[in-house]
């Protein structure tokens, strides 16, 4: 392919950036829904998907596996086989109508930077898996990072009998794509085989936008509550009740909303969110006499996140109480934050000043697959700006310029990473669990 | 069955009450669901319903059919056969999980109180027929009235091709239920036959039971308007997308509801009723990009009703340019008020003081057949108290009381009416079209 011998080449982070924009285009093409991007967990998209990306793999020369759960594996040895990997990746999962950028881009440039170092046939005192996730956007089934729990051993192994709305299992949805979940505690890895797990992912989000910078460094995943709540009022005919008489759930629920709009507003870096809302029976001449909402609570604060919750839910009961409606509510997830490990952000910081770029570190309100490696190893994030800000939707969009810089980033962090300085951290992470404490 | 001759024999109006509660009960049984009342228009049930009340009909001696729209008719001739007829009646299809009053009360003691005519062979300067509609709740199929528009000659035959929930045609129901649909045309009456129609209904409301009052004189039903709305926003990831980084449809729609019940509330006599709201895409991490609504608006008073939709899409449109959001609305229906006959009241209202009731009138929030058959002849209602005002619900309930004297009342009207001055009323209702003046 070239006159010079492979480990001579320099690394081409131009090169990479095509073949990983490559990769995004093509995968844009595999949906499960006509003219739309829609690619859900273990649906013949993904599989056409999972099948593209391992072909790329071996192309790469990697050596692949799908495994018990979906996740396509591909390993590039290190100085010797069998060492210790660095896991790169993120997901092929897609949400409905989704854009092309969201996980596939940090499947796509990690592939095409390993793609890079086999090229040149140079050769790491570490391997290197990249991993593309196939459950991360946890839209077809309950539950979510299927993928990502398998391989930390912490697979929730009664989500097996959980069902799509079709009414499909996990565990049958996992057969038809040519799994075999009996095989699932063979997918966890083991502390010793790893050393840390970097995952590169779109922002999703304004900052790197208004700091007009290419890259940026995540200080952490945000906990997340959700909760569901209720509101029980009597439901009526729409002629013949009288405005007075009436116990209406839905003007309840609308003042609720406007509460949980103002309390989130009036702290700092607090987001919360109703996202799905239905009036019962739903029908234009009745008044509602039920309402269920859903409320997603978000903050890298785990502190600030509980006070905030509990400000909103005596703001409802009070609202309820003031209307004679009923209130009850239910939190279904509660995830304390995932911190990014120190060590890993240092050395990130000094790869970014070596591109002349401020080592910006900025937080991540959604959720990704490092929440679960984290109880595996040391987990980092790289965000790259996205247009507007724009994400779960086809406007979606990142600058060409933008992954050469992505690309050059991850290569030389990769390049310039000693396995030691990981290691040790590795170690400190095992003594402790409690992530909160590596802020 | 008694010793004295049959036109001797005083009015029961226990014996009528007892038969009607009896008929209420029998039909109570016969639902499309187990376990609740459910009785759409052309379903089994209606059919096994409209057979049961027609075998009623049989035995009371009324000549029997059931029009080509479902429609059960008895005829009760007058003193010579073929004489104009008072038409009586209400409806005896359902809500989903309702109860046992609405509509059927009204076919129940209409039947009773001729049959308790027939049984004297006490014949009258008029033929009556006691009438059940089939399609008064609209919740089968799009649009509403068959029944009744199809008597009065305002069949809209485009309605023929709309579709239930499950695709069946109205004109493919209609031959299932055994109907005819190229007869409809002859289901329509001349101006000639009908002397008026009266409908005795529950109240479906409070006022009643807070005049301690059996039963009331309905001034007319409400007209009302029902508008789709839209607010159109920018769906965004819940956590990513700041709090100052939105365009929350929902928290926009939220803002609207509470503003419709506000305006609504500081109107008199208005009722506005947001019934259905959905938010897009309805997803619990997703920040809603649209939300639909639908508004329900009535008052007796046509100009106040335009007055009041107009200032709530002022205040909607205001709200949703201070939050940057898009709204849209559309009128898919707009109903005049329909005043109900003024000479027919009067006459009411004299019936009524002669069981020492005052002549309590009401407006009806609630639409009726009579809103159809408002074109064809003079209309009268009588409200029946029902407890709590609760209709739509199993737990609908009326009095033994109460029926009784809806009974006496019923027969007294009939037997004291003089069809000379409803005749006189009906040739004036027939020169002028605009029902609002004769209020």
């Amino acid at each position: 392919m070239s006159a010079a011998t492979p480990a001579e080449m320099q690394p081409d982070p131009s090169l990479m950036a095509r073949e990983a924009m490559a990769l995004v285009a093509d995968l844009a093409t595999i949906s499960d829904e006509p003219g739309r991007l829609t690619r859900l967990y273990l649906s013949p998209a993904h599989r056409r998907a999972a099948d593209r990306v391992r072909e790329r793999m071996e192309e790469a020369g990697f050596a692949t596996s799908i495994d018990p759960v979906g996740t396509v594996v591909g390993r590039y040895e290190g100085s010797r086989p069998g060492m210790p990997a660095l896991l790169l990746g993120s997901h092929i999962d897609t949400v409905r109508d989704a854009g092309r950028f969201d996980g596939t881009l940090g499947v796509a440039v990690a592939l095409a930077v390993v793609a890079d170092l086999a090229r040149r046939n140079l050769r790491l005192p570490f391997a290197i898996e990249v991993l593309a996730f196939g459950d991360e956007e946890g839209v077809r089934f309950p539950s979510t990072l299927a993928g990502s729990r398998a391989l930390a051993g912490t697979f929730a192994f009664s989500t097996l009998a959980e069902c799509d709305a079709d009414g499909i299992a996990l565990v049958d949805a996992l057969r038809d794509f040519g799994c075999d979940p009996s095989q699932i505690p063979a997918a966890a890895r083991g502390r010793q085989d790893v050393l840390g797990y970097l995952e590169l992912h779109i922002e999703q989000g304004r900052v790197l936008e208004h700091e007009d910078q290419a890259i940026g460094i995540v200080s952490g995943i945000s906990g997340a509550m959700r909760l569901g709540c209720r509101v029980e009022g009597v439901s009526g005919h729409a002629g013949t009740s009288t405005m007075q008489d009436r116990y209406d759930a839905l003007c309840g629920a609308a003042e609720m909303v406007l509460a949980i709009e103002e309390i989130a507003r009036s702290r700092g870096h607090v987001v919360a969110t109703v996202g799905r809302l239905a009036a019962a029976p739903g029908v234009v001449n009745v008044v509602p006499g039920g309402v269920e909402f859903t409320l997603d609570l978000r903050t890298i604060d785990d502190v600030e996140r509980c006070q905030t919750v509990d400000e909103i839910l005596r703001r409802c009961e009070g609202i309820a109480r003031g209307r004679g409606l009923g209130f009850e509510h239910e939190t279904f997830y509660d995830q304390p934050t995932t911190f990014c490990d120190a060590a890993l952000k240092t050395i990130l910081a000094g790869t970014l000043a070596r591109f002349g770029l401020a080592p910006l570190e900025l937080q991540s309100g959604a959720g990704h697959d490092g929440l679960a490696i984290a109880s595996l190893c040391p987990i980092a994030m790289l965000f790259v700006r996205c247009k507007d800000g724009v994400s779960h939707h086809p406007d979606e969009d990142v600058s060409g310029e933008d992954i050469i810089v992505a690309c050059a980033v991850l290569a030389h962090f990769i390049e310039a990473l000693e396995p030691e300085s990981i290691k040790y951290r590795c170690s400190a992470h095992h003594d402790g669990n409690a992530s909160a404490s590596r802020a």
